[in-house]
Parts: C-alpha cells; structure tokens; sequence
C-alpha cells in the first residue's frame, strides 16, 4: 500500500526562536520512503540528526514573521498485524534489554499509579495481546475522543480523571495500563489514512509476543494505513515541533493523506 | 581522591520478581573504578547491559525469600568544578545534537509548566552557571530537604507546593527550572563523601559553557568527594533497583563512603 | 550552494542475492537534503536501517533478471573549509573517543606498515593540517589517478607499489598515512560537483584542529560541491552497492550533479 | 561456573606514550563479572569509554619508564553451546541489521578473496553450524598452530600461504572462509580455562541459526571455560593494547585462569 503524506505548517513568530521538529517520516523494516521533500520558507539552513528512538531531528533557527514547513512523502507500508491477538505476554526477564525502558514511568505516563485500575479493566483476560485490546478498547469506550481539544499535554492520570482527551492524552492512558501491567508500550505518532479529521495522529504500541503491536484507543479497531513519523517513551519524547521561545499556535497547520499507485 | 563506596541492600520477598537495578559505578572520563565487587546472595544469575545514557543496569529474578545485593567499588575521582562560576549560557541553536533530550520535560521535570517561577528565582543573574548557581540557592533556602520522607516520587510543581522533599525531589524541581529557562540538565545519583545522614544520594548537572557542571541544592556548596552511579532525565530514567512484582521495602539499606589512599 | 544528484544503477542478475546499497545521502550539520527519491525497478520491498557510522542502508532482495535503481536528491551545502590550513594537531590523548577507531588500522589500510614513509612525506611540515596537505599532495603528484581501472580494491601498500590507483585507492593510501602518523582518517563517499568523467567518488576526511577536514589526493585543491552518502573507516565499511551473491556488473550506471536554485 | 582471571602486564617505555588497552572484561547476557581489580603503576589517571561494539577500553597516557598493568576479575560464566550441531544457516535477507557488517571484508579477513577455498572445505555439509564445524576443523588439521609465532598480525590469505599461525591468525581465516560463504563472523578475544601455554587467546564466533555461536580452531572441541574480553570484525578492532607511539614489547606478560567456587 503506497500513500502520499503530507504536511503543512505555518507559524509566525514575535522573536526569532530555535526550534526542533520531527516531521521527516524515515524508511525502517515496515515502510518504505520512496521519496521525501521538506521545504521551509524563508529558505534558511536545516540541521538534521537522529534521537536515540531513532527519529529524524531537524533543527533551524525559526526567524521572526511569518515561517512555513512543507513536508511531503511518498510512502511504502506494510500492512499491520491487526488480527494476531494471542500474542502472548512476555515475562520481564525473558524481554530484550532494550525494550526494558518502555515499562518504565514517563512524564505523561505514571505508571507506577494505575495498577488497581489496569487489573480490573483487564479481568479474566489471557496475558499479552488480549489484555491490551482490552485496555484499548476500554479507553475506546470510557475516555471520550475530543480531537479539538486544548494542545497541552496531561498526563494518563488525569485523562482518567477528565473522561476525555486528544489522540495523544488516550495513548498515553493505555501506554500506562500497559505498563502497569509489566507490558512494554511506546507513543507512536505519524498519519493514518482515511482518520476523522484529518490530523498528525498519536496511537501506541505494545510489546507481546516477541514484538511491538499497534493499538490505536480512538478506533475501535486499530486499522491499516499508518505512515510513523516517531516513536518515543511518551509525548515528552516526540515533540512534533517545539519551539524554545514564546510560545506560538501555527497559523495554519494542514496534513493529508492519500493512497498512491506506484506508477505515481 | 580515592573513596570506597559500599551499598548493602536487603529484601525479603513474597513472591519472586524480575529486578532491575542500577548500583554498579563505571569508570568514564570524570570517575575511574580501580576495582569492584558485586555480591548477590543467595547466589543467582545476574546479567547485565549498557542503557541509553550509559550506565550499567544488572537484570536478575529476586527469589522470593531473603534476598541481598552487596556493592562495593574503589574508585578515583577528579576534583568537581565548583569554582566555574562564569560558565556562559549556550544558546539551543549551538547546543550540541545528544544535549537536546535533556531540555524537554520528563516525568518528574515538567519544565513547560515553571518558566515564570525560574525567571523571578534569577532575576538579575546573568545567563549561564550563574542562573544554576541561583537556582540551587534559592531550593536550598526554601525547600525543606527531609531525607525521610516518603519515597514515592513527586514532580517538581508537586515539591514546589509542598516546600520539602528529599534529595531527589529538590534535584527534579532545580532541573525543572533549569530547563524552563533553556538550559540542559540532567539527575545524577551516586555518592557523596560525609553526606549526613549517609545514603545514596540525587543530585543534578547543568549544561553550561560547554559542558555538563555540578550541582546539589541539598547543599549550601556542591562540595567534592562525588561518586556517579548513573545519569537520566530523572528519576524515571534512574531507578536504582526497581522491582517488577509486588512493591516491597528493604529490610536494611547501608550506605557508606570512606577515604582510601591508593595503597590501600 | 544547491545541488540536485542523480545515480542510475542497472544490473542484470542471474540469480535473485540479497543487496545492501548505501545509495541514499541523509541531512546532517553539513548538508540538507531538501527532497529525495529513490525509485527500485522492479517494484520490489526494501527495509532501511543506520549502521555504527551513521549511514543510511537500504537492504532488499534483488530479483534474477534486469534490476534497476535511481536516486535523486536536491541538497544544500555548506563550504568546505578548504582554506583552513593551520588547524593542529590533537595528540592522542586529547582525542575524543569516538574518533579513536579511525586511528587504527583497517581492511585497506595498513596504517601499521606505512610510517617511515609517512614521515618522509612530511619532513619538515607543522604537525596537523599541512601534514595532512602534503601527503594528500603527494599523492597527487605521485600516484597516477585512472578513473577506470579495475573496481577490486587494493590496500595501501598495494596502491604504493603499483603507483595508480582509482579515487577510493588514493583515499585509501592518505589515509593509511596519516593514521601512521596518529591523525586519524576516514573515508567519505558521495558526489562532487564537476568531477571529470562524471561517477560517484571518494576523498577523504582527516581530524586535526579539534575536527574532520576534507581532502582530496585526486584533485590539486580539494573544491567545493560535495556531497556525502556515507563514511567509514575504509571502502570495507562503506560498499555503495554489495551484492551477497554471484557476482554482477552494473550494465549501466550514470552519475550526475548539477547545480540548482533553490527555487526549482 | 567461576574463574578468576589474571593478566599482568608490564612494560618499560622509552617516550611517554598515549595507550589503548581492552583488558577489563565486562558482565552481559553471558558472563557476570562479580569482581573485578584494574591497577596501574605508577599511579597515572585511566580514563574508560565503551566502543562500537561494546568493549570497555581504557586509555591512559604511560609514562616513560616501567609501567604495570595487572588485571583480575572473578567471572560466573554460562557453558558454551557446543553440541548444538544443527543451528542452519541464515540467509543474507534474514540477518538482523546489526550482524551484516561482520558479513563484509576487514582488515584482516579479505572474504572477497576467499570464496572458492571456502566451498571446497565444506563441501557436503549442511548449511550453517555443520559448515562452520567443518570450517574450524579443516584449520585445526591444516594449519599449524605455533602460539609463539612473531605477533604482527597476518591477513587469512596470508594465514593460508604460510600455512601456520597464532590463535588470531586461525581465527581470522576461519572467519574470512565464513564470510565468503554469508555466513557473519567476528572475533572474540579473552581467556580459556586450561589452554597450554596459558596465555591471552583469540577464537571466533559465527551467526547461525538466530545467535552467535563459539568456534575455536586452535582445538580439537571448543570447549567450556571462555571469558570474554571484547569482540570486533577482526583483531584490528580489539588492540588488547596499543600503543600510540614507537613500538614496545612487554617485559613481562603473565596470565592465568583458576576456578574458584563462589564461597571464595
């Protein structure tokens, strides 16, 4: 499945701001970039590294006035595993040390405060797979999806609390049930075709069964079509731009997903 | 200097559980280990991997029953920089790629919540160790160090509100506002000479002029006579031993840190 | 200054072998790749991963029958610092770490048999740049550079003898040189604008004065309009395409560099 | 199973010179370090860092004059994997991202070179394991293993031609003979309990069947009782000690390995 992403972002600063951003999709095992284009306007110098998840970091100096980032990619993916559900869990001492940092608590994911809540939500079901559907669904189902919501990020507790919360407050809540459970999990941000409105989106993996898995609590089925952007231990580690300056709202932010036939 | 740090740790389990600890020192540029020891009884496989910031975790199954972990470490250290006190500001554009992580909020620091508080405590100062130096003065004057109170993490806000906190909790809320006013800094936990009462300890570092620089509110001076142990975000990415299993206390904790001379 | 690269790589396999390409050029500090494309022919699956140097790696399984690869890339660059001439020499002891690897010797480059007439070349020179000057000059004037040779690479001591060599060679022996003399050395590969004929090519970099500087023994001045695609410690570590299977040779392979503006 | 290990080394240089060493083995899936002891004489400041491929290395500058080293570390070790004769071979699209660089030619191990000889030894045998065995075996019998031979490394080629070698020589062919036939190796160096002469030992470890597993074509078996003490494509990349400077032999060298039972 090939799809076009795009996005594009439009800001305009009162004083010029270094800035970092994470909108540079990168080919891995599961997709292909076959090609990329990331203009910024005013044409100013572009610094790029890659974090320790693995993401593409680009780095400028956003100048004062008006500033604009066109990113673009065409890309290959490989369908997800949506129907494996009996990967199994993985006890911690069998799961490779790598992984052993996503049970850990996250700025957005206190962990270490929702055990009672995971084990009741996840009563009766088989350990791995089954019990993070669960949670996913749970979260579907209890914490009311607001895509328009107020930006700031809060934490997995008090989207508990508040009953509702953006793409990235209901990841976070089922990252940190997951984790509470001793199952690894991850923020996954990136595209999805076909998503209601049209947004970047944030949905989370799970580690059962040997790998990550895709969970998306905002659908009630975690469907195919997803294009990653970055991964990371939660929100605080994949800003998708963060100025260091005076804060500023984009003045105009669009993203659009379209399939693509090969031949494009 | 040459110091001999010691950890006796004890539990008593109820049921066997995965464990990950973090009490072994490495030698690196600042700090060399001339000889170790690490004892872990009853006598059961430990492994052991490098994490992202470096430090060495050991992973084991605690048995359930008594359970002991004995460290100890001779190891040489330079002196700390406690007199750079002019050490500049480095602006985030110049800051280097790897430095960038330790800018964001995490767990504990929420960094994106404090800025006008960090800017009243450096009011006049000028940018650089001269703000971190404010900084650390200003929680060692107004926030209450108790080193036994509660265990449980708290967040910077958190140990704003509450006007104590142990040493842990004093370093997060210093890293906090440090990075509100974009500056690097990161927890450090290790030992330090003649602390009273001893106990391993939390401090942090601040990336100014160029470099990662010492500092400790629970302190009037940052004085010498430091061992590291590891380095992180906070506390999140540091948890000297952390239990996967049902929470459990240790039965007896020794911490001792004493001055050798190099024939010894 | 902008430049867009092109590589057009076909091959005519016998049997279906595994690839590794490292074909892709990736932003860093140095240059940004605004857009790129990279187009496989037949439409096959192809995974990317970075490597322990930083590069970008596309892994795929070519299919038997004809097999083509194109990429194109529009990169901006930064000047090289072609006239920086009086950057010293670090002593060892004052090297980071992890420039320590490319002081040691390699598949083709035996730095450990090269060193009497390492100093001979440089008799007379200040420790650093110029020694780095001369013996890239030296090259140049002594070792006759055919750019259609036979590909199988050689060592340095090889290319010494035979007195020729294509581009990677001459890399190869400077290299060799200069880390007989403690300078450590690593080989880029990539483009450079006006290269006569046309074909991807490699110089190589040498770290004195605190960083990597660029040289390039086929030329008389190392010039401007470069691009990068990969580096390593010799051509063992940077293969622009290896085939894990009978061996192939491209039936057509054409290189282009061309200068853009940014607004095309 | 415990040893203790010993290395004692010592030196007498004429010119203060900057110094590689790899001597301190450190704990991870396979061995845990209990103990370790690392004392330098005279008393200099030893700076440590990890390397690519995970090896602590230490660097110092020694000084003019006689200089020691003595090394000794107590180390729970697994049994080595030595019956299991099936593990199959893995094709090149198959292997990890991380284990395809010890699939390419290095310094010393031209596997470009080599592929012919490599099919004819295992000529019959199964994929993978089998081949290995084969491969170690048809070493043992056809080149002479002189542990006393001059220490300036030779290339497998080399090995071949002269038709004896050190334990690294045989190592280095048999890993260049595994790497023409796609099957990833990489040199391990350390200790082995009961070897004759006693001495610091080099063997090798090839990728079958999803792990790496132990051969040593200075025996017969290889058997049980191996720490390591670092890995890398040959022994280019682990310099047991280098010296940045003119050459110097050790004027002692002692090493030993002892059983101990964990009550010691």
């Amino acid at each position: 499945m090939w799809l076009r992403v795009t996005t594009e972002l439009e800001m305009n600063l009162q004083v010029a701001s270094p800035m970092l951003l994470l909108l540079r999709p990168h080919s891995d095992a599961h997709q292909w970039v076959a090609s990329d284009r990331y203009r910024v306007t005013p044409d100013i110098h572009v610094a790029e590294y890659t974090d320790r998840h693995g993401n593409l970091c680009q780095r400028l100096m956003a100048p004062a006035g008006p500033f604009a980032v066109h990113v673009s990619a065409d890309v290959r993916i490989r369908p997800e595993d949506i129907d494996v559900t009996d990967a199994p869990f993985v006890p911690v001492e069998q799961l490779p040390d790598e992984v052993l940092v996503y049970l850990l608590p996250s700025r957005f994911c206190e962990a270490d405060r929702l055990g009672a809540r995971a084990w009741e939500i996840v009563d009766g079901r088989r350990p791995g797979h089954e019990q993070v559907t669960a949670i996913s669904r749970w979260i579907h189902e209890h914490i009311r999806y607001c895509p328009e919501t107020d930006p700031a990020p809060i934490s997995a507790s008090e989207v508990l609390n508040r009953g509702s919360g953006v793409c990235r407050d209901l990841a976070h809540l089922g990252m940190a049930l997951c984790r509470s459970l001793s199952i690894p999990a991850r923020l996954t941000v990136g595209y999805v075709h076909g998503l209601e409105p049209m947004d970047l989106h944030a949905w989370f993996e799970a580690w059962v069964g040997g790998r990550w898995h895709t969970f998306d609590p905002t659908q009630a089925q975690p469907g195919n079509g997803r294009v990653r952007l970055a991964y990371g231990r939660d929100a605080a580690d994949v800003p998708l731009y963060h100025l260091f300056g005076p804060p500023a709202i984009p003045t105009r932010m669009e993203v659009s997903v379209e399939p693509l036939t090969p031949a494009d």
